[in-house]
Parts: structure tokens; C-alpha cells; sequence
């Protein structure tokens, strides 16, 4: 390929690195596509660094050794974070989402490209040094954080199912107490995790926390170690049983016809 | 904000349209940002338009008039969307894919992000001139597809339930008959869609069409139009009756016991 100008350089490799987060690319697969030296996509990659620090749109990381390149990561400063969820709550208090039995309606924002993406860069960003192997969720209404949570991080997605399917092959299925106090069953496909992995669960809500440790128990069946847990909304009041190693967004109590809604952004965040 | 050179804002300039792509981003915005004048941005946008379409990563858009602006959209030539399937095809076919009974084990490929987004990206590229207003699915295993389809196309994900749930307020459920012929439910919340807007189907799979003939159905209910279907996989063999503006990527056979599984590319990507 010949050799091109600095600035389409700069557009291409941003491009490149922004579409495939946390992936490390090595300096050899630019320097055959760009015909360029190494010391010149080092300068490149110094002024893209340089540029989305400044700008708050993430960073570069330069990894050593065999299996070296380098990597984008969106994570920005917290304020970002912040400020976003400050808007989400707002969004969310609306009296016009308030459905009949204190329910809240959250569906078109669990799956609206910009909320999600805004939900899942702060998940992302939270969990990156703890390297988990693959992310987890229960279906339905997580499956949207989830898979953008995975696409940030560059890790599979792994769905729970609530019934073994037959296209899934043969399954590990448990039982565990819902919050309601029912018997609930979850399904899992023994070929879609390994033994000695390390699982990030990520997920849309939690309240009594029956689901949470019913997908911890699953993971302990293929003795996977649950490395931490998100959830966009983590309910607070009534208080539950602590889970460690939980980092939610949003924390939540109220919201019957008696006890008005209330939502505020979870601690770590600010 | 003070001003940068040319080499850090194409930087930023890029993360940021290729973040957030199909959204058309007015110059305001930039100007704004970066203190730059509109001249110099609009030599920006030609010079990574430029490496974008030299490089196969996509291309800008300048969309003119009030609401005008520039938008990314991630389409490259058809040779790369096809040398993607072919690879894909390859995994598919891979023996230990086949799971008793013949079915194919698929779940982890449709979760895995460089897999999902390689579909998504030729599903967007394929319908962007159609203008849906919306990406619908029926949950579970085509959520991750289409969601990401509705990340390319800055567009709402709609998912369709088996059940009405409590926390989707008052909803639409219709009867259908599925391929076995027995009869199923879907069912969407009312608040889910508008009258008079246009859906693009997307999900993993469709055998017979039943439930992508329920999908069409339930929009009829909501009086929205679709536009469009696309399918992961679409069964090709035996034949039945064609679904109209249906742009599926894979078509397969066989698959039982007796008849060996085979998987081609569909005609309009080649």
C-alpha cells in the first residue's frame, strides 16, 4: 500500500481502533496496511492518545510484549458518567413512565442505541482491570447493556435462559428462589463457558437479589468465578442481603402508589 | 476552547462520528467545540472522508438543510461483507457445531461482538436508503443482532415478548401459527411504537415465516409499515412462500440426520 498523508493516517487508525474497543492490534497489522514505520505510527498514535484525553473521548493503552499493540478504551473522566446518569434519572422520574402498579416503563430506554451506550461505557470503564473472561446476563430486558457492555470490552456474551432450548445442546439447568418466594429455573448451554473463567454480570435490574444469586450459583456449576455484577437499577430500599463485589449505576427505592419513586446515582460514580 | 491542530481534531473528529454513527451531527456542534471555523472543518470531513472510503472503513455524509449536518456510516465495498460471511460460513460448518437432532449450535456465535457487529453493519448498509424508523425483533436470540443493527442506524430497538409483562404497561397481543402449527403469542406495549412509522425486521433465524408473518401482523395492529426483513440465517430449502423485501444474509438446508447441512450467501451481497 503506499504511503498515505499523516491526517487520513490519523482518521483511519482512529477509526479502526474506536469500532473494535479494548481489542489489542498489534503494530505490525498497521504497518502492512499503512505501509508506514513503526516510529511513525507511534507519533500517530501519541497524537490520537494526546487528542481524546484532552477532549474527554477516551484513551489509547500501549501493550508490551508478544501479544502487544495497542487499544482503545471510551473510559473518559468521571464528570462524563455523572453527568449522563443526572440526565438519565431526570428521564426516568417523568410521571409520564409511571405504569399502573407503581411499575416503572423502561423498556425503549434498555434498548435506545444512546442510553445504552452511555450505560454500558460506565460498566465497561468500571470493570476493565478486573479482567473478566465473559460477560453474563438473564434474558430479556438486559441483553441490550449486556452485549454493548461485551462489545466495549471485547468479551463474549453468555444468555441465561429461563427454559433449556434444544438448539443450545445440552444444558446445566438450576433452581433458585425468586423474590417472590416461587421456584424459578435457569438454563445454561455447557458449551458456552469454561472452567476457571472469570464471569462479569451485567444486568438491568435488581431487587431482592434472587436472580443475581441464582446465576451466581449457575456459574459455581462450571466453577467460573463471578468477578463483579452491574445493574442499570439496583434497589435500595427495602434493603437486601449485600452482594459483593456489586457495582450498579443507579440505586432505587419506592415507587408503589404509596411511596413516590426515588432515584439516585450510585456512590462510586460521583 | 482554545484552538488544536488539524492532526488531533481529525482525531476527535473521527472517534466521535464513528461513535455514534448514522446520527447526523450539525457543524454548530463542532465549531463549538473545537473553536474551529466551518471552512477548516469542512477540509476535516473531506480528508477522512477520503481515507474512509481509500481504506474500505466507511464514509461520511454531509446531509444539508436546517437539520443538516455529517453523519458516519460504516459501508464499505460488497467484497468485504462477502469475505466476512465466507469465514463465517466456514464456522458454521464446522463439525462439532451440530447438535443432536441436527440443529446447529449458533447462540454463542450470535453473541460474540467482531461476529454480531460484521452482521449488523451489512444488515444497516443494506436498509439505510430505506429510512425505518425502528429495528424490531422477537426476543431472545436475535436481541443481540438487532440491537447493534439499531447502534449502526441510530435507530430505537423494539422486542417483541412471548408474554405480556406488567413492566411494559398495557399491550397488543396477537395469536399466530407457528412451523410446527401450533399457535403462539407475541405480544409488544402499546407505548413500544407509533402509528404511521416504518419497522426493519431483524432476527436470527426464519424456517417456515411464521413468526416473522406474526411480527408483520402485530405491526398491522399498531398500523406501522415494514419495510424490511433480515434474517441471519433464512432456510431456503424446502421452499417456502417468499415474505416480500426480505434481504437475508445466509441461506441454508439440510441439517437433519439424512441431509448434510449446507449454508451459501445470499444473491444481492455477492
Amino acid at each position: 500500500m503506499d504511503k498515505i498523508k499523516r491526517t487520513e493516517r490519523i482518521a483511519a487508525l482512529t477509526r479502526i481502533l474506536v469500532s473494535r474497543p479494548n481489542e489489542v492490534i498489534s503494530f505490525s497489522a498497521f504497518t502492512e496496511r499503512f505501509g508506514s514505520a513503526k516510529s511513525t505510527l507511534s507519533e500517530d498514535m501519541a497524537i490520537i492518545d494526546t487528542s481524546l484525553r484532552h477532549h474527554g473521548l477516551g484513551q489509547l493503552q500501549t501493550v508490551a510484549g508478544a501479544a502487544g499493540g495497542v487499544r482503545f478504551r471510551p473510559c473518559a473522566q468521571p464528570e462524563g458518567a455523572g453527568r449522563f446518569l443526572a440526565g438519565l434519572i431526570d428521564t426516568l422520574l417523568s410521571p409520564d413512565r409511571l405504569l399502573p402498579g407503581g411499575y416503572l416503563y423502561l423498556s425503549d430506554l434498555l434498548a435506545d442505541p444512546e442510553t445504552v451506550r452511555g450505560l454500558s461505557r460506565i460498566i465497561a470503564c468500571a470493570w476493565y482491570d478486573e479482567r473478566p473472561d465473559f460477560i453474563l446476563t438473564m434474558e430479556t430486558k438486559g441483553i441490550p447493556v449486556a452485549m454493548m457492555t461485551a462489545d466495549y470490552m471485547n468479551l463474549p456474551l453468555v444468555i441465561a435462559r429461563r427454559q433449556s432450548k434444544v438448539y443450545e445442546g445440552s444444558a446445566v439447568n438450576i433452581n433458585y428462589p425468586s423474590g417472590s418466594g416461587r421456584i424459578e429455573t435457569m438454563s445454561l448451554s455447557r458449551r458456552a463457558v469454561k472452567t476457571g473463567q472469570r464471569a462479569l454480570i451485567v444486568d438491568d435490574l435488581i431487587r431482592g437479589g434472587g436472580t443475581a444469586r441464582g446465576l451466581i450459583s449457575l456459574m459455581d456449576e462450571f466453577s467460573v468465578e463471578v468477578i463483579g455484577l452491574s445493574f442499570v437499577l439496583s434497589q435500595d430500599t427495602p434493603p437486601r442481603k449485600p452482594i459483593e463485589r456489586e457495582k450498579s449505576l443507579l440505586l432505587f427505592s419506592g415507587g408503589s402508589e404509596d411511596r413516590p419513586l426515588s432515584i439516585t446515582m450510585a456512590d462510586w460514580i460521583r
